[in-house]
């Protein structure tokens, strides 16, 4: 693997760089650290555009910057709750303005993935979701017909019937040919063993993301993987997930965007999400911030599994170039 | 390995075996069947006294047998929703005689394994229960704190409050210092959260059983490894399992009845569950019963990882040596 190239300062460089691309993927997640790294209660909301509650300073102009040199900003992430409008929402709340359509987040990956990519014939295209409102709203932008989600006749406890009722199959609606399992605060036994039936019998196994954990409030809560696991675990078979690193996002996102892949740079802070997820997808860069759980001595080690093509101390110094 | 002798119709045979051994350890679980055999349908509650509702001829008989030889006689069970007293009642209702000192279910063997092997010094030895009421009927039996179970106040939605009590700790029991995850119908999002940030605090993890699945009305439901799976996922840890095969489990029945392992033989239908856990438990002996998933081509093919010592086509054959 090439060394990476470091462009904070270097002016001339990062105008090569900014030549180079049309088209910049932006990791948003909150990440998961290292065992380590949590024993010394380190913030875990570290990330690219800001940390926890705080707002990288600069961000805002540099993707300002950006788009006024014509290039698309992406905000990717593997959020499975909000629909891209929560979503922009929450980037208001931060004080980044965007765009609805530069939001890419996993409940809308998998939208478009079931209407544009998986495409099952009708009436076997019905979605049992396992989630919140967001991807119901996805979904619905997609015209994907779904049941499940937030039906409040499924938040209930388990009753004798309902075993009887899913071992027959007079409870499950014979069109579902899709569970799609995303995060859930409202998970429960009644949902999961629904699901299983629909898995056993032959429904495609989606998932919006497998992030066993989410960050928050300092510290982690269940992640979407934590309520696919269990499916995982009894049927023995591996969802295709619609979130970083799964190719099946990248895939998505093409799907949405039609770019060039040889001029698109996944900017993002952690090696095995972001880096890898646009090493393997084949993009022209990826571009490693610093500002994140990453530190240059990961890279040069030499169990490094996956090495960025670029790297800054932090966002802002993109804009070194322009000055 | 030594090849399995068979005792069907060699009373001879039946007369020596039956001299060896003092203790009788009975598999009681339908089993998680492979899954060519899910596919054809099936039925996923055989056994080695019973199949689904319907007692196996001569199952009374054959237990009645060996208690008349002075023979103790224990129905070991990965249960854990039942307490004791809960699983007396069922083989009652199966028909089957029973006294509750017989009985070793994994609820019990949890909370004996805790107050016996475990022994965690107070005040920090409560246990966060993840599971229904037989869990909590064995760990008072046992003179072991908890908390959670089937506490009516966890059994809600995740609040704002919740986020931010669990992340500061302060909704939390400084005295938990074990966390224990069976089968929970009523398991949600406050649960699991509640247990995980016991978990990242250091409590000891334990899980009653591992199974993935529930056999019942003819297929599958969420067992509990289904509960402690994502916790598993979380954490990165495993828990200790307190059903078989885990030989916790074996620790637990050795800490309750001090049985001599040479003298002791494991009954059960399958290689990789009962068979095993009798092997690695070190007993004098293994009986496998055809009645159940286990055919004789198992263990004769080359990959079999454990054999048994004798095998019967069904379990009142063993009523041939006293004839």
């Amino acid at each position: 693997m090439a060394q990476p190239k470091y462009l904070t300062s270097d002016s001339a460089a990062i105008g090569e760089f900014l030549d180079k691309f049309d088209v910049f993927l932006f990791d948003c997640d909150g990440k998961e650290l290292f065992k380590q790294e949590l024993q010394t209660g380190v913030n875990p909301c570290v990330g690219v555009l800001w940390s926890g509650d705080h707002l990288f300073e600069g961000t805002v102009e540099t993707l300002e910057l950006l788009r006024s040199k014509g290039k698309k900003v992406v905000f990717v992430t593997n959020n499975s709750t909000k629909s891209r409008q929560d979503y922009q929402k929450k980037l208001t709340g931060m004080g980044i303005p965007s765009n609805i359509e530069e939001i890419f987040a996993s409940a809308y990956s998998s939208a478009i993935y079931i209407s544009r990519i998986l495409k099952l014939p009708a009436p076997r295209n019905k979605v049992f979701v396992l989630g919140e409102s967001g991807i119901e709203q996805e979904l619905r932008t997609e015209n994907v017909p779904f049941i499940g989600g937030t039906d409040p006749s499924l938040r209930r406890d388990m009753t004798p019937a309902d075993f009887a009722g899913l071992a027959d199959g007079s409870m499950l609606d014979p069109d579902v040919g899709i569970v799609l399992a995303g995060l859930d605060f409202h998970v429960n036994y009644l949902k999961i063993s629904t699901a299983y039936q629909y898995l056993r019998r032959g429904a495609v196994f989606l998932a919006t993301n497998l992030d066993s954990t989410l960050p928050m409030s300092h510290t982690f809560f269940p992640g979407a993987g934590s309520i696919s696991i269990p499916l995982i675990n009894m049927t023995g078979q591996k969802p295709t997930a619609l979130g970083k690193p799964s190719q099946a996002m990248m895939d998505a996102i093409e799907g949405k965007f039609h770019f060039d892949r040889s001029r698109t740079c996944m900017v993002g802070d952690r090696l095995d999400t972001d880096i890898q997820f646009g090493i393997e997808g084949g993009l022209g860069g990826t571009l490693a911030v610093l500002t994140g759980v990453t530190k240059k001595e990961h890279w040069e080690s030499p169990d490094a599994s996956f090495r960025p093509a670029y790297y800054v101390d932090k966002l802002s110094d993109l804009r070194g170039g322009s000055s």
